[in-house]
């Protein structure tokens, strides 16, 4: 096995396509597909897959297509993305023969990836057929929803450079390990922890479940408690965005995965520091006590780029690192705690 | 690595001989040896291992050998197993020598399998020393009970065509990690999860830890609730079966472990519309307004045939899938709760 | 993948330096590098990293070595360590150049290790530069604090054979996945746990996180509570030791960490049987009717290194084996539960 360790470089386009909340739109419903570019998602996915009867696939393709090619850009936000059917369903090659002729298509959500093998197919299926300006601009999302997909997480995030993000879908997954979904989750902790190490260890983003369907078709009072306690569950484990199934849900969802003000005070802070100290060839630098070195930097990059899409306005504070460097140097049993991390107080339970 | 993902085979005989409740018998206790084969376990436990003294041992092969041999079949219900001691304990060869030569064993549990090595052994013991027409009918079941059989659980469970289950041994687990076993069980979480997945990864079953031994030698009301619990707890997180200490914990562990009655009919519903429709050439197809594919017709497999092993009766339903395909199409938002996965309702807590 | 199975062999001298309590010392403060040796920890840590500001890395680097050669043996209890900077920091090489030139060194705390070849690098600086007489006793502990290193716990921890333990270092865990720290901990399970597990499969100790920072200064009846709890829950995980961030904590770590008079003193027979048994040529033997194997005896042998390294009486019992071995043979039901665990009356909630 190779030591996969430092240096992996990814494009940082895709740094701005973070996803709070995404949602899925079914495609062979034309009302639906016509209102979904007003939702406040950050990611919008056009349904082939489960949404669609199978004698409505064709027709479904068409009407994808067309809503696609609406676009004005490809870099449009919300992020227009497409569900294709699972590569080993037989109708995979169908799908991609027509959406990768898309000039506007931003992203690919892969479902019941399993292998790395199924990442590679799309990724040279777009090779084969997307337009030549758009091949370096779709990103892929691979869905993890089966024991398989689990056992290789590590060969799945590594397996392209295209591969931007990892989603759990819990209700496959539970049909997949025959397991039973609880309101506590438990039986899921583990794959969804595997999948949260994995994506952070190899630059992906991570998307959680989605929200159990609700008995009532409006949401009321409670079914919000229950999304936002999915959210701080998630968040807390480290999930960078949510999948939303109902477009009531977006707004919680982007509120509980937003970072808070003053992390991105802070983060802002670091890059500036870091930039400025990188420029006099310094690597590690002092701010506010600390000693800041490249994972914290990361970090408050990736804090930033959430921001950003989360269409928070970036601060413009100064670094003001010289000034504190040198001096207290705190007390070595604060050590431990001082480090950078997200202050956590606003939101704990 | 090699990538295991697709196409992996496995004998179909062994989806016949799932084991809901496994319950250990000692070796050299002849009363309970002559009792056991009236025990309605599904899988019956000849032990050569933990509950015989080594001055014993000797005597312990003889009996369960002449047990073994009471048998009028190869292919009995409850099978028969016999647990042979540990690899590296310097007594495996002997009792392998002699029990291998059975007309009737049906399945070997091996204790302590710390890598793909010790399956490997058993195997080729078997290869050697086993009547030909014997040798493709004895399923090995592994028992991981060390920190290193769980950081090896992937070459455990790809090791051989034999293996047929991973088995979770608690009590020697603990020791192992020198970890506290704990009424909510959270110590032990990560192995059995890890357990579980790899155990569905690779198309093996996952058979849980063994209740605790209670401090009365007859099971009360709360002994029995329990054992419900963690009876619930297994099959929440994917076990298929679970080990018994006591025969009075067999009924309560087959009841907890038996598929629903709605779920067995949706999986008969799906097998045969799948066969139906894989005679016209089609892959996927539609079920009651969803798409049905290949793991979800596996499911439905894994299914049956748990229920076959547990004696339920399977019922006669048509698939009615040519109907209800093309019409509806469902909403999209519903379209993530609506998958197939184990209806819930009765058992959750 | 080379199959990691039987036969790691490891110096035994690592045995004698168990950390139950590793307690860190900010380097460039010399008051407190001057009281560190009457701390009555496992381990005491000279920090080079978070605890000292950039500007005064150099100063601290002198401070620490002339507070290591203080020392007049390089066998001290408590153990004498140092904690760099991390490899890609920058600053590891001057640190090393400086501190391997003690005399007294005893242990390296690497942090933010990613892979193994972050071990690689030390230990071979350690052969380059380290005296003679030295070389061989400088024991390496790797602090896993990003999902990278927890994706890589098994090549690292099968790096090097100076590699003693595993140590998990929560706030920089928690950044670097983004994650929020909280109360039930349920949040880095996943990451704990792994470590946990890895670190027995290769032989290595485990040290657990440090409890989080205490609002006021003197620790407080509140704060004993939290860190018992703590402590309890890291050996139910299987953790070997715990840092300490407050010398205050060092004594309640110590009794949380250290073995039962009881389960010690089952030890002690399991090792004497087992020399007596083996002296005649024998493998497995039993011991009050049990059979005990060999990870039986290597869970009894760390139990008593355990002890010794808590200063704990080493009591004088007979093993008693043969009398015991061939009587009862208790009852198969009662099997499972009979195996050898740490007893856990005494400690359970």
């Amino acid at each position: 096995m190779v030591a996969y360790c430092y240096g992996q470089k990814r494009s940082t386009h895709r740094r701005n396509s973070l996803s709070l909340a995404a949602i899925l739109v079914p495609g062979s419903d034309p009302r639906k597909l016509k209102s979904a570019t007003q939702l406040d998602a950050d990611c919008i996915v056009y349904d082939l897959e489960d949404s669609v009867p199978l004698a409505r696939k064709g027709e479904a393709r068409s009407m994808v297509f067309d809503a696609l090619e609406v676009g004005a850009s490809g870099n449009r936000r919300p992020e227009i993305a497409v569900r294709i059917n699972a590569v080993h369903s037989g109708m995979a090659v169908d799908d991609l023969s027509i959406m990768l002729h898309s000039k506007y298509l931003q992203a690919m959500v892969i479902p019941k990836v399993n292998c790395a093998s199924d990442v590679h197919f799309i990724s040279r299926m777009i090779d084969s057929i997307a337009p030549a300006d758009r091949q370096e601009h779709i990103r892929l999302i691979a869905c993890i929803e089966s024991a398989q997909g689990v056992m290789n997480l590590k060969e799945i995030a590594t397996s392209d450079t295209r591969l931007s993000a990892l989603l759990f879908a819990a209700e496959d997954y539970c049909a997949d390990l025959g397991l039973i979904r609880t309101t506590h989750r438990r039986e899921m902790l583990y794959a969804r922890s595997a999948l949260v190490t994995t994506a952070c260890a190899y630059g992906l983003q991570s998307i959680d479940l989605a929200s159990r369907d609700h008995s009532s078709v409006c949401m009321d009072y409670q079914d919000d408690e229950i999304l936002r306690h999915e959210c701080q569950e998630g968040r807390e484990m480290g999930f960078t965005g949510k999948q939303a199934i109902h477009p009531r849900q977006i707004a919680t969802i982007q509120e509980m995965f937003r970072p808070s003000e003053e992390d991105l005070i802070r983060a802002v802070k670091i890059v500036k520091g870091y930039v400025e100290h990188a420029q006099r060839g310094l690597g590690a630098f002092g701010l506010e006590g600390k000693v800041i070195d490249l994972p914290v930097v990361k970090w408050a990059e990736r804090l930033i780029a959430r921001a950003r899409s989360a269409q928070m306005t970036i601060p413009n504070v100064s670094s003001s690192s010289s000034s504190s460097t040198g001096s207290s140097g705190g007390g070595g049993q604060q050590a431990e705690a001082a480090k950078t991390t997200e202050s956590t107080t606003s939101r704990k339970t």
